[in-house]
């Protein structure tokens, strides 16, 4: 690699250990790189100068200097002599994937849904943020299926009213309403999925560079998706009744969120429920920091006894609360739902219409008949006594190589595990998926501070083939 | 209302005419609320002095202090004694209506949609943006869904791939060829929908502040996208060629925008086509100012002979295509598409993972269930004629009326019209929607400019109801 002069900078001399050198002039464009991609570079501004670059990244300014030139001979910066150096005017399309210098890969928080979603049906998916198809209703859905297919008036080919299905929407009520979520029909938008009402919501409450403020760990999807509405992410920690109060009061005083992204029952991926104790003072530490919060509620139908709900005490006040079927019913056939201020519905429909136009007319059918007819009851009373015994099975199984759940979760699929001394999860992600085909999910994926390098979430429902087992005995050996 | 005396400012005294006066505080409030709500005004930031603010608005300073002390007292707004007015931290959700002052509503860009969507069976929606349901195929829909329900391997209940079906993408990489495009299925990306594809693109591409220029008229949903994408947007004249190329030279020389998104065949609202030496032309503009071209493709399908696709001569190079079925085939199982630069579809995958998760797999199957089986081909010989025949009476009928076809489009449904002299026709909506229950399209829900008052895009498929030309002859009498 040719040494490039920088304009008004004295050339440095290369260094004796050049090899090392070159690794770090790497790591630092790769770090520059990664800002412009994400968008806390933008085009046009002014990057630190080479002393200030120097002491952030702890590297020689040599060093910099050298990253500075060759990103200058890529296009990637500019530099304007007497002023400093710049961000090009050259489109860097944005990335979601935030693997930082020295980071494993296995964090990345898509990794997971990446690898998941591309594994084949022989794969073993122990960390998998779904049910195998085959605990999923498939043969109720062909019914319906057909029964759609001879209704008179079936929604097949036209749009739908931008709020959706007003049926679905009333039966939808009902539902949340044996929750302690009081939503009038008029206060509830439907969505493509659970993750599109986040998304939305997202659009709808923030602005770039808000703070949001996350649980640790949580959803790695959560951050992916904040990094896509250039949020800056804050994170305290989870405890089996809640997110921590005291890093919680401290957290809101110190970097005042905007908006609290968050499970309240059967949370992801500990699996952990909010004591209504917890509730209460989320909601009391919200109202005095004018906190919003964002309640995802899609693992809700799993409960055997419904937990606190943010939504329910707060009354759809500060609380906006988001359900999906995706997890229980089908991830093929998807429809999500909004429950919010009755003021905030038309905002949020004009948003949805401007973004996505509207949303899944034939799913929201489908979706009805089948809540409807108590297909879906049947279906759930079933899964959840299957999902008990998986649970059961896995956490002995589990124990027996050394593995040990964080906390018993009262419902669900998500365990959340420690593993045995000084094993990394990333590094047994990594060696799963080369040795054994088997895609685990690291716990550093979840945590913001990166600070769960010894944890794993297990999907009890995905680990019921004991190869699962015997890999894992192998990778642990 | 009480005169909130405001810290540190002369308080004024009412004036005389005080109808007038308190009319033009609620007009400078509304403007500063929309701007808050629209983030050109973010949490924090400083408010135009009252004086510049004053000069600005064309309005008296003491206008400008009785509504910055309205808005201090509603919280939206915060003084600082010594340094001025800031938006306050109170949360402001975001809107995309952007109705200015003075502007008619029927000039929002949502307007048309939510209109059209809301509209009973028994409204006439000549205005509207797509088919009648009627002329859908939806009895080859209800065969398909049968023909799924028993499908051994339907995808009815899992998650697809990240990038959607390779099946669907390999015969999209076929009828993409046969207009010109060359696109193998590694470089498709499926998604919900083409709005969606237009949405995750301008996510992909854009940063808050960009530029982005449209086609003056346009599609208004793009306008109403763009504004939640935080851009500016700017726009040049089209022409029955395409858009007007000594305009479009002047503004990349003068906005330099990163993005252009345009329709080029069968424009939406004129139903217009680039000619093959604009389409040249446009490219090598775009080169020069290195400006990347999103080409939303959805009625593509109408044509009767392929008009050039930017797409086809630039070999998806800084051309990105997009194409969906929501127009011809079903708007209520929808699926759209993405074809790109080979080296961007692995962010954008992780991008839609991130926002939206998978995409309709089951959707997708059905699609491909009726593309490979030739259903869709048939229909679509169909709808052509059909549409023709719609086309040739709606304009002798609207010609009666005094109402003169900009440009006579070779296909599709929409048809551009300036209306007789003097007539306006955002007020002419509004009449229609009152007294005949009556969806129109009013040229400046079109036009970024508002240049388009005496203009209307009709929907040739929805005009043939005779109770239309009854209606619009009443209302222009």
């Amino acid at each position: 690699m040719p040494e490039t002069p920088i304009p008004g900078q004295p050339q440095l001399q290369p260094t004796a250990d050049h090899g090392v050198a070159s690794t770090r002039v790497e790591q630092v464009m790769r770090d520059i790189r990664q800002r412009i991609e994400g968008r806390s570079l933008c085009a046009g501004k002014r990057l630190p100068s080479i002393r200030a670059q120097a002491e952030a990244l702890g590297v020689a300014r040599s060093t910099v200097v050298d990253a500075y030139a060759r990103l200058v001979a890529e296009g990637v910066i500019e530099s304007r002599p007497g002023s400093g150096f710049y961000v090009g005017r050259q489109l860097t399309p944005f990335s979601v994937a935030e693997v930082q210098p020295g980071m494993a890969p296995q964090s990345d928080p898509v990794w997971v849904t990446r690898q998941s979603l591309l594994a084949d049906a022989a794969s073993l998916k122990p960390g998998c943020g779904w049910l195998p198809e085959t605990w999923m209703p498939e043969q109720d859905i062909r019914r319906a299926l057909r029964t759609l297919s001879r209704r008179a008036l079936a929604p097949l080919t036209g749009y739908g009213t931008p709020q959706g299905s007003p049926q679905l929407r009333q039966l939808l009520s009902h539902r949340l309403a044996e929750r302690g979520v009081k939503a009038a029909p008029a206060q509830l938008m439907l969505t493509e999925s659970g993750t599109q009402a986040v998304d939305l919501l997202c659009r709808f409450l923030l602005q770039p560079g808000d703070t949001v403020l996350v649980d640790d760990p949580c959803y790695f999807s959560f951050q992916a998706m904040l990094r896509a509405h250039r949020a800056e992410v804050v994170s305290v920690p989870y405890t089996p009744q809640g997110p921590d109060l005291v890093a919680l009061a401290q957290c809101l005083a110190q970097h005042r969120p905007r908006l609290y992204l968050t499970n309240a029952a059967l949370h992801n991926p500990t699996g952990a429920s909010l004591s209504l104790e917890v509730a209460h003072q989320v909601l009391v530490l919200a109202a005095q920091h004018e906190l919003t919060i964002i309640e995802d509620d899609v693992f809700a139908d799993f409960e055997h006894h419904p937990a606190p709900r943010l939504a329910a005490l707060d009354g759809l006040q500060r609380v906006v609360y988001v359900g999906s079927f995706s997890k229980t019913l089908s991830a093929s056939v998807r429809v999500g739902h909004i429950a919010t201020r009755a003021d905030w519905i038309s905002q949020l429909v004009d948003l949805k219409l401007a973004t996505a136009f509207e949303s899944g007319h034939f799913s929201a059918e489908l979706l009805h008949t089948l809540l409807a007819g108590g297909t879906y009851q049947r279906h759930m009373n079933g899964l959840r006594a299957r999902l008990a015994d998986a649970m059961g099975l896995t956490i002995e199984r589990l124990q027996r190589l050394g593995i040990q759940p964080w906390h018993r979760p009262q419902a669900g699929m998500f365990l959340w595990c420690r593993l045995p001394d000084g094993v990394d999860a990333a590094d047994l992600s990594q060696r799963a998926l080369l040795q054994h085909r088997m895609v685990l999910a690291p716990g550093n994926a979840f945590s913001l501070s990166q600070s769960a390098g010894s944890f794993m979430r297990f999907n009890a429902a995905q680990c019921l083939d004991p190869a699962i087992g015997r890999a894992l005995g192998a990778l642990l050996a």
